[in-house]
């Protein structure tokens, strides 16, 4: 790498952060971490650019004594320890309001694809089996009921969406909020009384399997589970259980205790779709999120005031 | 068949017609052409229930002296001759506004599945290629244009339902409309500034072939064709060549030229989501269909007028 000595210097720490260089490359030389030599070079740069929801390098970061930036490309940091950074006098950022429709259009798509046997359907044309359609659970959107765990920016852009394709929206959280829709007595009063149970939820030390069995089971055997949010929020075990059993009809989870999940893990388990973390990394929100870290660094560089700090 | 003489007898000419029978058997002795004892007892039937998309047997409706109605369990009418119909002294009716918003619901998914690269995501985790995440489209739908062909009760429930995603709507049909959405100047320039283009088009003896290999052209390799109209309005073997070549990104099929459509026909053809004409036959659907029917057959035996005549 050639370092420009006009331009200040940042770490991008993880490879699939890489689609971030172009709207970040007019005004920074930007390091890979993976890259040997650029790790060599880094010794001295003042900001790195993180995935939040990555358990943060710690030695990584005490490595690097000039520095004083962590922005995270995410909107989630739960892979971040807050105290922990702001004891060794880090600045934090983290991504706002920049793909929460894309992960809201996502979880849309999920429940149509169940409710309208998008992928039955599609197996069935393919092997032959025309005639099985009758077998496909093909259901009106305007009789589903979606239950949102947390009614944060995703969980709003669900409700809206939703609410425009008829169905009915309540929704949980651990804060009453003034919002158009029902919050729900209790998790596990919403389970068993949704259709579609979708995780919105921001994940932090308190919230580690929130979805648990109990709530998968109240979910029942007519109940879809859709996760946009993270991982770490369901008991992954317990649904994977429930769909073996035919306790649980469906899910689509987006997110993993473990990312990558392997395929094995899933192998014999169906009635689940599967995708590997792309709710929200469109095209356009991965734009935006470039030009919002952007925004911060060059406040940071600037000794302005962040964007959005955390 | 046990057949009550206070009830008024009906054949049902389908087999895949049979999920009518619960709501129609209170007021009606059901019969069946498929099953040889029924059709034998059919002798003075006066109605008949047919799909609407299936070419009528001419020879049967001849061989009933006694018919007066064929009640459409569908919305399309196009395997019907309407001038031989009348010609013969009969009546007919067909599915009005019963299944228009879960055939819009079906198309909202076929789109949400491919900007969001749904089915490949599922895919790569399954196959344990987690790290070709990147190589998915994965497109923001506020940045889709769809362009809708045929501006119908279905074409207005898509243009709805893609609005209130943020997604931008055209349409073209042969007459002017008055909705809110712009009419293309034609078919052409429609499908050359969509990236969706949404067949909903009654098809009749006009417009067969109406996606032609020009219009599949036009839209192009980062275009997508959702059908959920006919077949008959597609040249199907345009759309196949054009997927294979890449002359087209994608397709998703509800309806084919020939129904079902032979597995082996798509064996080779990817990119393309395949699903046996259910896309309006959801279980709701099945009930409005039904009880519109039932409404339709009373009026005619109690010589009232018919509900929605054709």
């Amino acid at each position: 790498v050639e370092i420009l000595e006009n331009k200040p210097r940042i770490l991008l720490l993880h490879r699939h952060l890489e689609g971030l260089v172009p709207i970040l490359a007019h005004h920074f030389t930007v390091l890979f971490a993976w890259v040997p030599e650029h790790l060599e070079k880094s010794f001295d740069v003042r900001a790195l650019v993180v995935a939040g929801e990555v358990p943060l390098d710690r030695d990584l970061v005490m490595a690097l004594p000039s520095l004083g930036l962590i922005a995270c490309a995410s909107t989630g940091y739960d892979g971040i320890d807050r105290d922990w950074v702001r004891s060794r006098g880090l600045l934090l950022t983290s991504a706002r309001m920049v793909n929460d429709q894309d992960v809201a259009d996502h979880a849309i798509g999920c429940m149509i694809m169940h409710y309208r046997g998008l992928q039955t359907g599609d197996r069935l044309v393919r092997n032959g089996k025309w005639a099985d359609a009758p077998s496909i659970v093909n259901r009106s959107l305007r009789s589903v009921r979606v239950g949102i765990v947390g009614m944060g920016e995703i969980g709003r852009s669900v409700a809206q969406k939703a609410t425009a394709l008829g169905m009915a929206v309540r929704w949980w959280g651990p804060n009453p909020k003034e919002v158009a829709w029902e919050r729900a007595s209790s998790l596990l009063e919403l389970a068993a009384t949704s259709d579609s149970l979708v995780v919105t939820a921001r994940s932090d030390a308190t919230n580690g399997g929130l979805i648990s069995s109990k709530v998968i089971d109240v979910l029942g055997r007519t109940g879809q589970l859709v996760n946009v949010a993270r991982g770490a929020l369901v008991d992954e075990d317990a649904v994977i259980s429930a769909l073996k059993a035919g306790r649980l009809a469906a899910a689509a989870l987006d997110v993993f205790r473990e990312e990558p999940t392997s395929g094995e893990r899933w192998q014999d388990v169906s009635r689940v779709l599967l995708t590997p973390h792309i709710a929200g990394r469109t095209q356009e929100a991965l734009v935006r999120i470039g030009e919002q870290l952007r925004a911060n660094l060059l406040a940071f560089f600037g000794d302005k005031p962040l964007l959005t700090p955390v």
